[in-house]
């Protein structure tokens, strides 16, 4: 057998296209009546594809009858009214037209010329977020694909800023020939980098990532509200000092992935301007809030920073993956991520943006395309009510465990997530652990498919996490939700 | 002003979408029509976008108006058929119905309860490329951005198997307490890695990246086919043995991004198993091409290797993003990149592969929906009869330039790439160099928007680069090339 070339039939692809536009609304529609997350154990997808790839081409309508009778039951169903869990990765209507017209027109960012709309209109949209989150014009955007990667940004910047001119990459104009190495940069081995306990896992796996001794990876200590404790931070570098060792980066988060604590930015600022240390700060979730002028108090400190990442793919309605990446010093960033090639040169060189040399990676989507899609659609005072309702939903909620006897809220809930606990069924003291009630009632939770927590551990105690964020997720989606987590709690000691 | 909260509205959305498609549609019919890249200068699509975000919501009739007024013709259109320029980033029907369909759902595939339908679909479709390319089956494959991604992934890999110990990560088996750091690890000042001169951009800056040494970075001497210097990679590992330095990696080019160049990796593996140095194989571009038996050949010895990429976002008809990484042993991957938290924690724990552990990233789009698409649509005859045809095309061409008194080519062709100058000007020498001729071939070239190719040099020489690899590049659309390459150099004496 042999299939012919393939050749683009614009006919068979409108109209297929139009049928997956009635999928996707019908979806979007009908998502809250399905099963949050699937309940087939690993491997039940896996075993309906065929082992192997059809030599054959299959028609268009028997590979969407396999999606949706395969795959979407086996999908968790993250943009489901009742999705509590993690963080939201979003998405919105005007997002996911411009995700349609990005894959249409599959431009590649990764150079000025290979797409100046792409490259100009990402320039605007983080130009535009810069005002909105209210970061002085001292800083300049690029747009990563995620807060793991921008992490992993600042710390290899952070490294080079300390190591540069260390092995001849004759890039630091104070480097001088005939003088030691050490006079050049230092050794890694010698570098440490500081971060809370409470730091989301990207930041010491970027760090180790990134080179950095693993034991040279602090983890410090945080209050009670699970912020840095700035006193740890200090005993933790002056330790580092009498041994020798050179603080490279300190990451401070606002918004902490288990129970958004904001560490104390501008205290920990003033140690790195001290120190000599580059600071980043993490705000991927919580940044957004800074929208609002009334919140931005939680990016108090921020201006000081070398960088900061947030991501509008959490909670600004736009797809994933769309991370806004912020520095002072885009020379700082260029000197470490800069690349050149004959194949990659072009007539303007370096007289425009070349993105490449702004990450990790060579090719680049267009992503500005939703983001401008997006602030336009809603305008900043749409995303700013839509903010608004999230930690008006999120104090309503909080107010509720608060007012429950057989509840507990376990850390402030300053945002769009309350952390919570059972401790009591109907009154009095469960049979086991605290830790083991809320893990029943957890797994209780999802069985019913009607809601998807996560789990956390706040101060060693196991607790349940209620994060806001969907556009579609009203106040009686929340009402809902408790009320089915308290009438689950009263069933757990029968 | 105030906006209200934004609510989801389905019918607008879809009625929006379905207008969408029609232009997508359209666009996808018309594309050959416009430039292939714009002629605005720098800065000429910043000045027509507000320097202000709306405050207030903006309709999507004024939304798309501006998208096709501003920015469509400020794109270098990458699915124009006369785009000849770099290696291709895919597009193809299949592709972007399963980016509607991503977009829409949203899944965020970090881990295996995330989405399970993903996570094994992931699975499956890495099992059927590993198949048609003909890996074998000790081979596991995950989905990376970029081969940049990917390549960086190796480096890391690499530099940890031989890093690994020092720094208290306590993740080797083989270490022992009370022996000297030096017994746990090499220090990574001490490794180099090697790669041939001819490599992609990515792989010097990925080793950067990674913190290898910028002198300890080995740009080994090529042939004239351009294919790595076994005999200079030799010296070079003796040169650094003597100096106690370690050989931590080798990464051999399976089609270089100047002229498709093929290193002899077979006998790189023989050193690199000697010497226990990670052997990585980009094959980001050519890889694709391994689908057909009879180019099997370009994966002589990839068998052996410990790790190689290949984009199916290049050469396979699937929307950039999607990188194919293979490795041998997971287990290497997951030591380095796997991160845990409690809020990660899931009850399948590691018996399901959690793919944030295989990678960078924490977030993951769900990228193994559109390959599944593609390849179902195509089947695998119809990818290799797309293959074929674009090896037919190349052939063709590099036929027209060797029998072209005024051109010559520079480079041999084996696959998809085609790299040739002007060496006379109806016949007679031109007033200047060679460079300059090509130089202004290509520029006056580019002004008529009716083809783009890019430059490279080769050996020294200026060279021009035809690419194919578009779904919509025809037979004529190359002799339309063709003819107006050689009736515009015939212009270039006047």
């Amino acid at each position: 057998m042999a299939a012919e070339h393939p050749r683009f039939d614009p006919d068979s692809f409108r109209r297929q296209a139009h049928r997956v536009v009635d999928w996707m609304a019908d979806y979007l529609i009908g998502v809250g009546e399905r099963p949050v997350q699937p309940h087939a154990p690993p491997g039940a997808i896996l075993a309906q594809i065929p082992d192997a790839p059809p030599e054959m081409p299959e028609s268009f309508e028997r590979i969407m009858a396999d999606f949706a009778r395969i795959i979407v039951p086996g999908l968790t169903h993250w943009g489901h009214p009742g999705f509590f869990a993690y963080f939201p990765a979003n998405s919105s209507p005007p997002s996911v037209l411009a995700e349609m017209l990005t894959a249409t027109i599959g431009s590649q960012c990764m150079a000025w010329s290979t797409s100046p709309a792409a490259t100009e209109l990402e320039q605007a949209t983080m130009e535009w977020l810069r005002q909105m989150i209210g970061l002085p014009n001292g800083f300049t955007g690029v747009i990563q694909d995620t807060a793991s990667t921008a992490t992993l940004v600042a710390l290899i910047t952070a490294r080079d800023a300390k190591t540069r001119g260390r092995g001849g990459d004759g890039k630091t104009e104070g480097r001088k020939d005939g003088m030691g190495e050490e006079a050049n940069g230092l050794p890694v081995e010698r570098l440490c980098v500081y971060t809370s306990e409470e730091a989301n896992s990207s930041v010491p796996k970027g760090a180790r990532l990134a080179g950095f001794r693993p034991d040279r990876v602090r983890l410090i200590p945080t209050h009670e509200d699970c912020s840095m404790r700035i006193d740890a931070l200090e005993a933790a570098i002056a330790r580092d000092r009498t041994e020798h060792l050179t603080p490279a980066c300190v990451v401070a988060t606002v918004g902490t992935t288990s129970t958004t604590a904001i560490d104390a930015v501008p205290a920990i600022n003033t140690i790195c301007r001290r120190e000599g240390a580059w600071l980043h700060v993490d705000a991927a979730w919580a940044g957004s809030a800074a929208v609002l002028p009334e919140m931005r108090w939680i990016f108090d400190g921020v201006a000081e920073a070398d960088s900061v990442v947030l991501n509008p793919h959490k909670w600004l309605l736009v797809n994933f993956d769309c991370s806004a990446y912020f520095v002072r010093d885009p020379d700082a960033l260029l000197r470490s991520f800069s690349a050149s090639a004959e194949y990659l040169t072009t007539a303007e060189g370096s007289r425009v943006p070349n993105f490449r040399d702004w990450g990790i990676q060579l090719g680049r989507r267009f992503r500005a395309l939703k983001l401008w899609f997006v602030i336009r659609t809603y305008g900043v005072e749409g995303l700013r009510a839509m903010l608004r309702e999230h930690l008006r939903l999120a104090a309503l909620f909080a107010g509720w465990v608060d007012a429950h006897p057989d509840f507990e809220r376990l850390a402030p809930a300053p945002l769009g997530l309350v952390c919570f606990r059972q401790i009591a069924v109907r009154g009095k003291p469960p049979g086991g652990t605290l830790d083991s009630l809320n893990e029943r009632l957890l797994s209780r939770l999802h069985a019913t498919g009607r809601i998807m927590l996560t789990q956390t551990r706040v101060k060693g105690r196991f607790a349940l996490r209620l994060a806001l964020g969907h556009l579609t997720t009203t106040e009686a989606h929340v009402r809902e939700a408790w009320e089915l987590i308290t009438r689950t709690a009263t069933e757990l000691g029968a």
